[in-house]
C-alpha cells in the first residue's frame, strides 16, 4: 500500500524521474520544465481538481539528477508537502508585478549550468500552461541557458504504464462498466437527453468515480451526427441510436470508452453498423502486437471495417489514455509512433452509416507482449436494445 | 428564448463582438486570436467537454469588422455549425505534419492587412492553447504582420457580464444553494469524506447541474489545513469544521461558493472565525460600490476581519467568476483593477485560526451601481451544526 496521502509509493515516482532522466541525458537536456496538470501529477503526485482555475501558473522542474522541484502558488504547499518531494518554493499568486518568473528563473539558475538546455513539451498534443509574455520573460532571465523541445521525452516515459497505473486505469474503466449496465434504468424513449446525460454522471458517481471529467453521446435516428455536443432536452424517440461516452476519473486516472444502445428496434442499417464495429475490434484485439505502429493499427480498424462493408469514418480511431482523457499516439494513417508493450491505448473504430449519421465504438486496452488485453468488459456483440 | 441549440440569442454574441471589436480598435488591433475553451464559448456559443482531450488546438480569429471565423478541428464542425457564425474552416486534427497551422496563417493573411496587428492575451490569468513550436511557425509565417497583447481587450470585455448571463451563474449559484441545504442528508460523523465529495457532486448534479467541474473542501478539527486537496477516505469526527466549495456548470456558466458546518458543537475559536468571516462579508456587502478597485475591496475584507479580531489568511480574498471557475480580477493588494457595474465576483475572506487552521467562506455577486446584489444565498449567519 502507498504511503498516506500518496496515490502510489514513493519508488513509482522515483522511477518515473529516474526513466525521464535516462531520457534527459541521451538528449543532452539539463533539466525538464514542467506545466500542466498531467505532467505535474506525473512526477509529484500533486493532484487537485484546482486547476480547473486558470488564475495561477504551477511549475515543476526536474533536474539531470535528483528530485524535482515544485515552485508553485503558495495555496497549493499545503498538498504538495503531502506528496514526496520536499523542495518546494511558493509564491503568492496570483501577482500581477511577478507571478513566479523571477523564482522559477532563480531555480532553473540554480539547477542548470550556464550554456545548459531546458527541455519543454512543445510539439504536438501539448501546450504551455503560463502565459506568454512571462515565457519571454523567463527565456530572458536564463540567458545564456536555452529552451529545447522535450516532447519526444515526456511522451516516451508516459506513454509506458506501470502495472500500478494499469490497475487504476482498470479501476476507472469496472467503474464505466457498471454504469454501462445501468442505463437501462434511466434511458428509455420519451427521456430528455439531458437527463440520461445527468443520470449518466450520477451513475458513475454511485459506481465509485471521484469525480465524472467527460460525459458526451449523443442520440438520433439510426446514428447520430456528433460526439462531442453537450446534451439536449429532446427527449431518445424509437429509432434512436444513443450512444454515450465516458472519461471518469479515479484517483487521477481516466477510462475513456463508449456504448451504443437502439432506443426500440434498431434498423437493418444501425445493426449493421455496430456488427462491423464489433468485428473490426475483434481484428484489432486479434491482430495488434508491440512492435506496430499507430498507422498500423489505423490501417487494420479501416481494413477491417471494410471487409465488413462499412464506410470508415474520418478523423483518428483511438488513442492514448491514462492522466488525460486523451494521451498520444493518434490512431490516424499519418502516426507513427511506435506501440509498445505497457502502453494503454482506447480502439475507437467509427463508420459512416448517411452522411449526416455515424455511430463509433470503443474499447480500452493495454498492449502486453502477446497482444491486447481488454481493460474495459468487452461491449455486447449485438446492439443493445431500450424499451 | 434563444434560437435552437443557442444558449444566448445571437444578439448577445454580435454585441460581445461588437464591444471587442471597438476596444480593438481603441489599441490599433486588427484581429484577435483566441484560443481557450472559455473565450472560443464566450465569441461563439460552442460549448462541449471534449476540450478534456489536450490533443487537439482550436482557434477563433475575431476580424476588425464583422463575424468571427473558427479555424478548427473537423470532429467540431457539426457543433460548431449550430452556433451562430458560418465561417467555419477545419482541418483533420492531430495532424502531426500540420495541425492547422498553415491553415490558420492563411486565415489570418486574409483578414488581416500585410503590416497589421494580431491580438493575443498574453498576460496575467491567461495561456495560449497550442503547441509552443506551432505558435512560433505561426508567428513566421504571417510576418509581416506581428502578434501584440490583447489581455485587456478580452478581459473589460468578458468581465462585465449582460443580464443573460448573470441570469446564468444566478442558477448556477441556485442549484448549489439547494445542493448545500442537503448537505446534512449525507454528511455526519463516521461518514468518509470522500463519500461526503461524491455525494455532493451527485447532489449538485440532481439539483440540476450540467456537470461540476469543481468540488473541493476539507475537514478537521477546528479548522482545515488546506482548500484544493481531493478528499481521503478518512471519516468525519465530532469537533470536525467541514468545508464543501463548488463550481457547478449550467449551460457553460458557474457559481464558486462554499459552506462550513460544524460536526457536533464547534470550538469557540471555530464560532468566532465564522462570526468574523460573516462579519466581514456583510461590509463588504454594505460598503463597495462601482469604481473601488480589487485591492480596496482586499483591504475592506482584512479591515474588517481584524476588526473582528481575526486574523486574515494569506492569499486572494475573491475573484471574478463565469464562464470559468475563476476570472480576474483578483482581491489582492497589488490588482489595482477597477470594479465596475456588471462585474460578477465572489467575496471570499479566509482567516487563520491557528497556524495550520484556516476557514474560508464565500459568496457570489454582481455589483450594481447601488452596491453588491447576491447570487448565493446568504450563508447562515450562525456556524451551521450537523450531528
Amino acid at each position: 500500500m502507498p504511503e498516506a496521502g500518496l496515490i502510489f509509493p514513493r519508488d513509482e515516482f522515483r522511477g518515473r524521474v529516474n526513466r525521464l532522466q535516462s531520457h534527459m541525458q541521451a538528449a543532452q537536456i539539463d533539466a525538464l520544465l514542467l506545466t500542466t496538470p498531467a505532467d505535474v501529477f506525473y512526477v509529484t503526485d500533486f493532484l487537485t481538481r484546482f486547476w480547473e482555475s486558470p488564475a495561477r501558473p504551477w511549475f515543476v522542474v526536474v533536474p539531470a539528477t535528483g528530485d524535482p522541484v515544485a515552485v508553485i502558488p503558495a495555496i497549493g504547499a499545503e498538498l504538495m508537502g503531502r506528496g514526496w518531494i520536499s523542495d518546494i518554493r511558493t509564491w503568492d499568486a496570483p501577482d500581477p508585478v511577478d507571478d513566479g518568473v523571477t523564482l522559477l528563473a532563480d531555480t532553473i539558475a540554480e539547477l542548470v549550468p550556464s550554456g545548459g538546455t531546458i527541455g519543454l513539451p512543445m510539439g504536438l498534443e501539448t501546450h504551455l500552461r503560463m502565459p506568454v509574455q512571462d515565457f519571454t520573460r523567463l527565456t530572458a532571465l536564463i540567458v545564456p541557458r536555452r529552451i529545447a523541445d522535450a516532447t519526444a521525452i515526456v511522451q516516451r516515459t508516459r506513454e509506458i504504464k506501470s502495472e500500478g497505473e494499469i490497475a487504476k486505469i482498470r479501476a476507472a474503466c469496472a467503474i464505466a462498466d457498471r454504469a454501462f449496465a445501468r442505463v437501462p434504468e434511466f434511458a428509455q424513449a420519451g427521456r430528455p437527453l439531458n437527463h440520461v446525460f445527468r443520470d449518466f454522471q450520477i451513475t458513475l458517481l454511485q459506481e465509485g468515480a471521484d469525480w465524472v471529467s467527460y460525459v458526451a453521446g449523443g442520440a438520433g435516428q439510426g446514428g447520430y451526427g456528433d460526439v462531442i455536443s453537450p446534451a439536449t432536452s429532446a427527449p431518445l424517440c424509437d429509432g434512436d441510436i444513443l450512444m454515450l461516452d465516458t472519461g471518469a476519473v479515479r484517483e487521477g486516472y481516466f477510462c475513456d470508452f463508449d456504448r451504443n444502445y437502439a432506443i426500440g428496434a434498431p434498423d437493418d442499417a444501425a445493426r449493421r453498423a455496430h456488427a462491423a464495429l464489433y468485428a473490426a475490434t475483434d481484428v484489432a484485439l486479434n491482430t495488434l502486437r508491440p512492435g506496430m505502429t499507430a498507422a498500423d493499427l489505423h490501417r487494420i480498424l479501416t481494413d477491417a471495417l471494410r471487409a465488413e462493408g462499412a464506410t470508415p469514418g474520418g478523423g483518428r480511431l483511438g488513442h492514448g489514455l491514462g492522466i488525460t482523457l486523451t494521451e498520444w499516439p493518434s490512431l490516424t494513417a499519418k502516426d507513427t509512433t511506435v506501440l509498445r508493450e505497457g502502453m494503454v491505448l482506447t480502439l475507437e473504430p467509427g463508420v459512416q452509416i448517411t452522411p449526416d449519421k455515424i455511430m463509433v465504438h470503443e474499447e480500452n486496452i493495454v498492449l502486453r507482449a502477446e497482444g491486447p488485453e481488454l481493460l474495459s468488459a468487452r461491449a455486447p456483440q449485438e446492439l443493445p436494445q431500450l424499451d
